[in-house]
């Protein structure tokens, strides 16, 4: 089977986008309404994935997409905790609630109620609540809450390490995901994310958090931000800074999905990383809709460019199924459970 | 000839580094004594590039660098402008002097009296000055003077223009380089460096600012950061943006160099990039200054990887000489004053 490690719910009905803008009004200026969250039906569910997500996924070829809240609008850094913490809980619900429509496609990950300078232990009950009462099989780890600033604690900060017990207690990984930017600097979709893959890589590099959790398991989506097209540099710096080789110091740990947009970086992403630190994904639909002129098909098809390398059988299964169900175990058991 | 486009005086004399030292002392407590700049040698300039830059030059057969102040100590964030401006002032003189000891080996490239809030029309004098009295070819232009804080204006902002109109009258290109980091979030090489790669490009694909200059030119170093890697989600982001090709609306004015520090990396560089927009570099004595253990070379032996591929002759005269007299006019006079 085909899993898609790597999608957000970018096409949620609008009813709950509006409680959100309605949400950020009222925090921006408290004499505006307080809103309250809408009954959104399940048709209105249906359709916002039928035409969309699923159409896709069996357009692609795919059997089942690993789901999560919009990326960019999780918004961490706008309003407050508590702000965050409401609408992080729509947010994931309603993951929830698609998961619950179409069992067999989609299985849920989790946005956490991050927000700047709140501690990270904040968020550990709503994992525990996504994990042990929706069945989700992961969460979404976002580096960098305030949007762009980069004002937080590196990774490998022992301020994370209560949330890092508890993802290792769960048995759950992070994809390492930033948020939409607030900072004119940075492009989301084409700065933000991809600066974001890579520094985390970095600060992995630079710590020993994998020492302290040899179970500890990260998705670094968007192919390894600049990793792959670096790995000579990587392999240099982790040897100037007297660290181990990167396949005993961060690869035992961190994986790479397979949102890279071309065919030559795919060919790149598997030439310098071992096969069993990639995830299939194409983060669907998502940063990069169009239609390649080059090729005449999707951008983010990216089943394409990974079927077109000279693969082993063994070997594709274990970036389109194999890799995943080792990195999400709460995935593996439910698809077991299924008798697959 | 062999040009490498991209060389930091990474090895100054002691006394330059003590008076630096000095210099943020006295910013930092008054009562600590005003620094006075050391005098420097002609032998210890000659010592410090001999056993180092020029050794690995005629090791690696390239006949010259265009060579520039350290870029991890421009360190714009400290101090004041007027702290940057001096520092600015005896970085260049410095390399103004190895250039005057090896004119055939070396040619100026100047760092800038940036600091984060001063407009950089502050930084026109001194681009004058190298240029016209220093005999300097172009700048280093840092996108982030606050050293992973971010906290200026993109590069497409009006606030740049009387700079680059300055660049565009003394027809000299600017290498978008940023110096250290003093947010513990971002390693300076690891990802500092490779961020400001991506988010620049991003920025000049968002932005129309070849529309407004199109003699403008700019070198994005470290093989561009993210984005060949990426190139697939770039193509497909202007197209989203509702701009040109790449080709048209930023490929005309933007050249990446080649300090991609392993042959996978290189193959993909020039995969997708055209010929024309490559020029050779190896940020050599720099970030990475190791042998790869997987090829007994040091990492950052760029030629090696140039070499390797199947290029035509005219490709790679392009790439090791052609674009860079294009991109560098006045380096190219030089040349040609030679007999070049």
């Amino acid at each position: 089977m085909i899993i898609d490690c790597h999608g957000h719910y970018t096409t949620a009905p609008s009813g709950h986008d509006a409680f959100r803008k309605a949400q950020v009004a009222h925090f921006k200026d408290a004499t505006q309404p307080a809103p309250v969250y809408p009954l959104i039906s399940d048709d209105e569910l249906r359709d916002s994935v039928e035409a969309n997500q699923l159409r896709l996924l069996r357009e692609r070829g795919a059997d089942m997409t690993i789901f999560s809240p919009r990326a960019s609008t999780m918004a961490h850094h706008v309003g407050d905790g508590q702000v965050s913490a409401v609408w992080t809980r729509h947010c994931n619900d309603l993951i929830a609630r698609v998961v619950g429509l179409y069992p067999e496609q989609f299985i849920g990950v989790c946005q956490l109620p991050q927000s700047p300078g709140v501690p990270i232990t904040h968020s550990i009950a709503e994992l525990e609540r996504c994990v042990q009462e929706l069945g989700f099989v992961g969460c979404n780890l976002n580096p960098d809450p305030s949007g762009g600033h980069w004002t937080g604690r590196p990774l490998t900060d022992k301020a994370w390490y209560p949330f890092y017990e508890r993802m290792v207690e769960l048995d759950v990984p992070a994809m390492v995901h930033v948020s939409g930017s607030c900072n004119d600097n940075f492009h989301a979709t084409g700065a933000h994310y991809l600066n974001a893959d890579t520094t985390a890589f970095m600060q992995f590099l630079q710590g020993d958090l994998f020492t302290d959790f040899p179970d500890l398991r990260f998705i670094i989506p968007h192919g390894g931000g600049a990793v792959p097209y670096h790995w000579g540099r990587f392999r240099g710096l982790a040897d100037m800074l007297g660290k181990p080789a990167l396949a005993e110091h961060v690869m035992k740990n961190v994986y790479f999905d397979t949102c890279v947009y071309h065919q030559p970086g795919i060919d790149l992403l598997f030439e310098v990383i071992d096969i069993d630190n990639i995830l299939f994904g194409s983060e669907m639909v998502g940063a990069v809709r169009g239609i390649d002129p080059q090729t005449g098909f999707f951008f983010d098809d990216t089943r394409r460019y990974v079927e077109a390398l000279p693969l082993s059988d063994a070997d594709r299964r274990k970036v389109f199924e194999g890799n995943a169900r080792r990195v999400y175990p709460r995935l593996d058991a439910r698809l077991k459970a299924r008798g697959l």
